[in-house]
């Protein structure tokens, strides 16, 4: 029996995909993506950039000029901020107003697109779920709520109620996703399961220790769907309320892993 | 018995050092300083970053803009090009007038130095051998000489004569030598064995397959230490000449492994 050689972690010939942040010593990123680069037999590596906000268009300009350097990931707080560095937005980075991955095309100009709300989707599609004509109630209408609205739209869903805090972030949400979606009837409503298939929260209200649901909602029918994207924690007080009235539920972790899977497929990684 | 668990091969926490070059495919300085960073517990990578020669300056200022990168590797072309980019020049460094390592000070700035001599010194110490007073023939003064000479000059050299076909070069690094180090006589003059303790090539020639010795040497003492800075081939023709009068010899594979070691001592990476 013979055995494969260990590959070197890191040589001269490695090519380089980065995520950038602020801070970045929580990432999971980049052991996740180089563990799955070494898995497929890619010489490749996904390194931590910590970017500072007052250096970040120097700093991103002399990045993007490495030339072994593939991809790049963009997380908080640089979403938004970092879509004037990219020479070409897909239309779905472009509807979200918001990116979080760029790669280089073989004319070396860099295209920006968003996963986020794709890494959801692709969840729920590994679980045997799906929201082709869904009717979704999504609270929250942020860059996450904006990036699950843009992504359950592009899976068919036929209908998305849309609520947020902030009553005009939910009216230019729901403009936003019909443009380019006519066939998905997105509108502005209060909070309420009733009438609706899916549950998704958006919002962060559910991350601290106090927290409670995201919005008064009283008992939930056991055919509903519902997610939280929330990832820490894993079981969030929406999550246990699902639970307790029996209805399916699916937590940030699949989005996550999802997003991913699609990360590597937008940058040409994928068999 | 337990076994300590594989530590990830990067995560968000990792430090960043970094190689800049052009070329970069073949360098081993990635593989060797991970390996090394590993074997001492330290959760940090050393990654290749190929610069472009047309984006030099706007991608050097992005990269040692970067928070988490604490170190930077400079090979060729960029070795004297660099400098500007330092905010501070340790005297060697200055001497040469072409740096191979920067580091960032707890106050954020960049110093630059250079090892190159400094690693082949190292080297010879490794194997027992030492330059303090002796007296060395120096045949090539372009950067790798000029980093030899000053790293002799430095481990106590009596004299080192020096030659180049460019004799202004030789003269200009005979001068450059004798200012911080006065008491090694640094003198130009024509290649010759005779009266000296160590031979060094510092010239390229020896690399190509059809090159000869560096300068005519005719028979050589067996008493005399040569030394050939190429690491490619390992066998030059002055090592096989050397080798055949009996001399003791030693190839620029000695070099590279003392400079990875001088290098992390300025990182402030060794114990």
């Amino acid at each position: 029996m013979t055995q494969s050689p260990e590959p070197a972690l890191v040589d001269g010939a490695t090519r380089l995909y980065c995520i950038v942040g602020d801070p970045i010593v929580q990432l999971r990123s980049p052991r996740v993506y180089t563990e799955r680069f070494r898995a497929a037999g890619l010489n490749a590596i996904l390194v931590p950039f910590h970017v500072l906000p007052a250096k970040f268009d120097a700093t991103m300009r002399g990045v993007m000029a490495l030339a072994n350097l593939d991809g790049i990931i963009i997380t908080v707080p640089y979403k938004a901020r970092v879509i004037p560095c990219a020479d070409r937005l897909l239309p779905t980075g472009r509807g979200i107003g918001a990116i979080n991955a760029m790669r280089r095309e073989r004319d070396g100009t860099w295209s920006g697109d968003n996963f986020d709300g794709r890494g959801l989707v692709r969840g729920l599609g590994e679980e045997g779920l799906s929201v082709a004509d869904a009717r979704v109630m999504l609270i929250g209408a942020g860059g996450a709520g904006s990036a699950v609205a843009f992504a359950l739209a592009e899976a068919g869903a036929a209908a998305i109620t849309l609520f947020d805090i902030d009553g005009a972030r939910a009216a230019s949400l729901a403009a936003r996703v019909s443009e380019p979606y006519p066939r998905c009837a997105a509108q502005v409503d209060p909070p309420a399961a009733a009438g609706h298939d899916v549950l998704v929260n958006a919002t962060p209200t559910g991350m601290a220790p106090d927290d409670g649901l995201p919005a008064p909602l009283g008992p939930l029918d056991p055919g509903l769907l519902v997610i939280d994207v929330i990832t820490k924690p894993e079981l969030t007080p929406l999550i246990r309320h699902a639970r307790s009235c029996g209805c399916r539920t699916v937590g940030g972790r699949a989005m996550l892993e999802g997003q991913a899977e699609e990360v590597m497929g937008f940058f040409g990684l994928l068999p």
